[in-house]
């Protein structure tokens, strides 16, 4: 069966491929539409004007007539489509307007008659949507679904999946889109049959998958009813061209060369120089000051020794194995050098210097390039600030040594964004376990780093600056494989410079760039950071939170205040504010002023004692239907900010120490002593913010985004 | 003809109400779409079945069947309605169903007849839209619009307005939905008569102002087409009972007693003590640390003097005038001390005691607003932490006095977000013209505030916190009456909290408490500050950006991975990245590397020295069509932060000498030195910020949102 249908397809493209067309016919579109069991009107070719009378006569309802032609890609622009009509005069009298019109768009098409199609329901219940499938340069075959018509078209409301998919991933798309309400019927329409609908949409997504020459696939519209649903039209392109295959490393490959990178014993620093000022000199200087105890061999033709070691001619001259060559000369040298590294068997070139692809000279990055490859030696760079392993005390960058070790693994495509990342860092104290340089990212990228950090015992969390990915589908690979297991944050730049691409069909009109981005990054289970400050923040924050086991978030607040804009953030990050069950309610009393108001947010009121707050924080951690707390304290002279964060920082640690751990985040509003009180909650797992509402709830946001991708809280992962 | 017009509606609402009615007929609708030229299909009323059919064939096309009954609302529900009727077999076949339905029904419901209507266009060209009004309990009538149709009910697509309105604000309107394009005609369809909707809209407004028991008006769907717009069905809904008048003071008297709140010469803190920890010793240290250059009376029958002034028994005993009485007293002896200042003729009480309507303590409450009017005294409070007027170095508060004045005022509603501001303004070293609680504002409220700061030349922009609003339309004329002199930005908490109100109308189930809020806010020309720490932010940077005088933006950045974030930002923030004429591009090309892009952003690459920023930015200030810059900085060796920031001041303080004053924003990317770089470069002029690329362009983005709202860049002002 699966192969006959196979045939069938791979026939009508070959043929299609002979004459040298891109575009099927529509008569081509229903075979294909027939071998992949996609549900179409029923409908004849008709050559003459009598055999489209007698074709309308044997549906016995109206019909719709469209000329077809190879020449002619748009019919209803040429007055090729007439619609609704009945019975054999009008038939007829339609029959020939539409040939009519067609000689008179394009005097020259190919005419090879009309297509008699039955009409479709529409109004009531029957609902327009677009299905379709879409070659996307990053991420390679995309299906789309959204509704039809004029508004939605207007209003942008389409989402998108990797193909294949299957029946589930198909269902919850129709779930994804804003409007998605008026497909399970809204004022009295009936839903539409929504297993017929994802069954189209996977049908779509094997059919790309299938054949890859197929480059768009529009079904366009599908009329869906609570009956089924059936594609109106449906429109083939193919492909000019097929993509280059890109060099692949398997999982224990990459693992193998990312664990020499990240834990190395031995480096070499090709052109280590005792000149302060040149790069040489602060990659050395940063290796001896960072305290790295692997060995360090430093290369320079012209120095016996540098910074108190020995210095070789080449790296072929170093002794032993060496894991890591940090290359600190100008662009011009590297190809040689490189050459050394490859004959030294050394797995991995850091490539600080710039100069390559970034400055236009793209031939000489090919160039090292497929040294690499031959040699098999991985690239990092070329054009990076290099990169820092802290928990191995390794700072191999021109930048100063950061020792502040903990969980969140750092990396960055722009060497400005890792300069922002370090003094981020440096300046909150966050605890991280590595940053990298990825630059030009001639070879090694973020799919490989995502595969070593999700193995990685020291990193927590992933958070990742990118402009592009090479290969989407890799990423997408790595990112599922890491997410069950920790949380990964993206921010993903030039969300809004893509232009619309020029497309051929509706679906990729509406796949802008950051729309497949979007939908696919959250389809892996990724986080997106909205801006650069956001990723620096989750990445410092989601490190030290527990996970919630659970979707129920309270707010304790000493000021009424800020409970309303902390209840205003926790609705736009998608959190639920428990409703308080009674005998909780009547718990929670017991400590506040009887004006305070109990329910959500728990408002004990401004002027109360620590008492009150470690009494209502410690029912909040012990109740165990309870699962996030967020706190808003409010700075008085009876609870000053410092005794507010040693009261909670103590009840916190109670609890951790019996067992229990529940995400505990906390706006605090006061004067600057709240800035030192927010340091201290940080450092013992409050996550705690100065002068905001938002930022501890967004976080708080991000970790159950995280925990819901995961498949923590139930319901289906990674969507 | 307005009078007619005036007295038809005034007789209809009347006979309405004698009848204990509040839901009008829709013949009783129509009435009122006659008087008002609001246009309605051809329609009749069919007390019997012929005359049904007589009717029909008078309007020579398809009809529309409708059940008239003063007891049936929901007439569909009912199986009342039946379109699309022709030719007297049908007519008389629908006119027998209809009834027996509505029989069915509601068996005692008093049927009036039958309304026969013209069937409207559908499809194509035509496009149903709403239009209605509703009394809102903030800011009373307010018109919306939207399209019609299950999609823009599903994904809430409207648009509120004050009413009255004009025919600009009316078309305005039209473009103000997110699905707006369809209106002027998308894949084929051409565009609706805007002018015939506009002026629907308007009718409308002037109905509902015109008749203040009118709570709601569906005109629902109207009918737009090329030709005009057309009313398919109008409900009428008249309201229970009429709100409670509040009494207003003119803007003379409010400046009056404001100024002297604000630019006293002489307080009286009643309840002033000798013992410290209590708010009476807080208050009156404050005020003597703080170094407010007038008379500061202590009031406390139980001691001779305090902190060395002399102290008096009672307020009346006070010598000479005195312009605010501070309140530091228990709640229960403010009512009698209130008197005192009465008598006095103390024009200001300022009442930091909590106790009041807050803890539910109502009554009390009343009682001072009761006194105060009786007296005219304005209160500020009760439940308040005080005020600061920095100007006049005045630190009425229990907090401690701030002393770096500058232009901005700052109000909260909430003590616990005033303590966040205070932090936050000492933290940043924001230059502050007021800050000023309001507590459960008794009597003095956002729109005297807005007043006074208005007129305040030491006021440059205008920040507040607020959680409701007494009287929108009062803040609404304060607004625009403001916006133009400066800019007045506003943190609307509880944006989320509201649920749907029962509602008797589609309008009324559309205008969610925030939708109202927000559209409003917009037309009076406020910046709304999504978050706390934007409002914080946008109130310290808002005085200091000069305004932009037109809307080309150019990024200069040293970091490429930053001008693509950068870029993102723009486009968030609605702010248009400029197209750089050629010769402008040579131009910035001359000083950058050949392998650094000009357009823009103008990326001068990252090595560069700091005469390559002070070029590009020089080139930036000087050219004319360049009306705003947003640097991004790469901390190098080349170029360190604090030598980026002495360059950037003085080519920013050069050009402000010549009288070229453009607005500056940096995002810094770089280790923590960069901090310190901000805070330079903030003190003078230029809004610098570390580790984020979105808060500079936030920023700006303000400015130009207020500079656009206050009609300085052409285009229409306060939308």
């Amino acid at each position: 069966m699966t192969e006959d249908r196979t045939r069938a397809v791979r026939e009508l493209l070959d043929a299609v491929r002979a004459e040298g067309r891109t575009a099927l016919t529509a008569p081509e579109g229903k075979v294909i539409a027939d071998a992949y069991g996609i549900a179409v009107p029923g409908e004849e070719l008709a050559t003459d004007v009598e055999a489209a009378v007698a074709a309308a006569e044997r549906f016995g309802k109206p019909v719709v007539l469209k000329i077809v032609s190879p020449d002619i890609l748009h019919k209803t622009d040429a007055g090729g489509v007439i619609v609704g009509v009945e019975g054999a005069a009008d038939v007829r009298a339609a029959f020939d307007r539409i040939v009519e019109n067609a000689r008179a768009y394009a005097p020259r098409a190919r005419i090879e008659g009309v297509q008699v199609q039955e009409l479709l329901p529409t109004g009531g219940s029957a609902q327009e949507v677009i299905v379709g499938a879409v070659t996307d340069p990053t991420f390679g075959k995309v299906v789309a679904f959204g509704l039809g018509g004029v508004l939605v078209e207007v209003l942008k409301d389409v989402t998108f999946r990797l193909a294949p998919l299957d029946t589930d991933d198909a269902l919850d798309m129709l779930d994804s889109i804003r409007a998605a309400e008026v497909l399970r019927g809204v004022r009295g329409a009936r839903g539409v049959d929504r297993a017929a609908l994802a069954e189209q949409i996977r049908r779509v997504s094997q059919l790309v998958t299938d054949f890859p020459e197929i480059a768009e696939v529009d079904l366009n519209p599908v009329i869906a009813t609570p009956e089924g649903a059936v594609a109106a039209d449906i429109r083939v392109i193919l492909a000019e061209g097929a993509p280059k295959p890109r060099r692949t490393y398997t999982r224990e490959e990459i693992l193998t060369s990312m664990r020499r990178l990240m834990e190395p014993r031995s480096v070499a620093v090709i052109g280590a120089s005792n000149e302060p000022g040149k790069i040489g000199h602060s990659v050395m200087r940063n290796l001896v000051d960072g305290g790295f105890s692997g060995e360090i061999h430093p290369v320079n033709p012209k120095a016996d020794d540098i910074l108190g070691r020995k210095a070789y001619k080449s790296v072929t001259d170093v002794p032993g194995e060496v894991d890591v060559a940090i290359f600190a000369i100008p662009a011009r040298f590297v190809a040689s050098a490189l050459e050394g590294v490859g004959r030294k068997g050394i797995p991995n070139a850091v490539l600080i210097p710039s100069g390559f692809a970034e400055t236009g000279e793209v031939a000489l990055q090919d160039e090292i390039v497929a040294i690499g490859e031959r040699h098999g030696v991985r690239l990092l760079g070329p054009n990076i600030y290099g990169y820092y392993s802290t928990w191995q005390d390794l700072c191999a960058t021109f930048c100063t040594p950061y020792d502040v070790k903990g969980g969140v693994a750092l990396t960055s495509q722009s060497g400005g964004i890792g300069m922002a990342i370090l003094g981020f860092a440096r300046t909150t104290k966050t605890g991280v376990s590595a940053i990298v340089g990825l630059g030009n990212k001639s070879d090694l990228d973020e799919d490989d780093l995502l595969t070593w950090f999700g193995e990685d015992p020291h990193t927590r969390c992933i958070a990742m600056h990118l402009e592009d990915l090479k290969d989407g589908r890799a990423f997408v690979a790595a990112a599922r494989e890491t997410v069950p297991k920790k949380p990964v944050v993206v921010l993903k730049a030039g969300r809004t410079a893509a232009g619309a691409k020029a497309a051929g069909s509706h679906t990729g009109a509406l796949a802008g760039d950051d729309a497949v981005y979007d939908d696919i990054l959250r389809q892996a289970g990724v986080i997106r950071a909205p801006g650069l400050n956001d990723m620096l923040e989750y990445a410092r924050a989601l490190p030290v939170l527990p996970t919630p086991q659970g979707d129920n978030v309270v707010i304790i607040t000493g000021a009424g205040g800020s409970g309303v804009l902390l209840s205003d953030a926790v609705t736009d990050n998608g959190l639920r504010l428990m409703e308080i069950p009674a005998d909780l309610d009547t718990a929670f009393r017991r400590f506040i002023p009887p004006f305070g108001a109990a329910g959500n947010p728990v408002d004990i009121t401004g002027g109360e004692p620590p008492s009150t707050y470690e009494a209502t924080i410690r029912l909040g951690l012990e109740d165990p239907r309870i699962h996030a707390l967020v706190l808003g304290y409010w700075h008085t002279i009876v609870t000053p900010p410092m005794v507010f964060a040693e009261v909670t920082a103590g009840v916190v640690r109670e609890f951790r120490e019996r067992g229990i751990e529940k995400p505990v985040v906390a706006s605090l509003a006061g004067d600057v002593e709240v800035e030192e009180a927010c340091q201290y909650l940080f450092e013992r797992g409050v996550v705690a913010y100065p002068y905001t509402t938002e930022k501890p709830v967004a976080v708080l946001g991000a970790k159950y985004r995280w925990a819901r991708a995961a498949g923590l809280l139930g319901g289906r992962s990674m969507r």
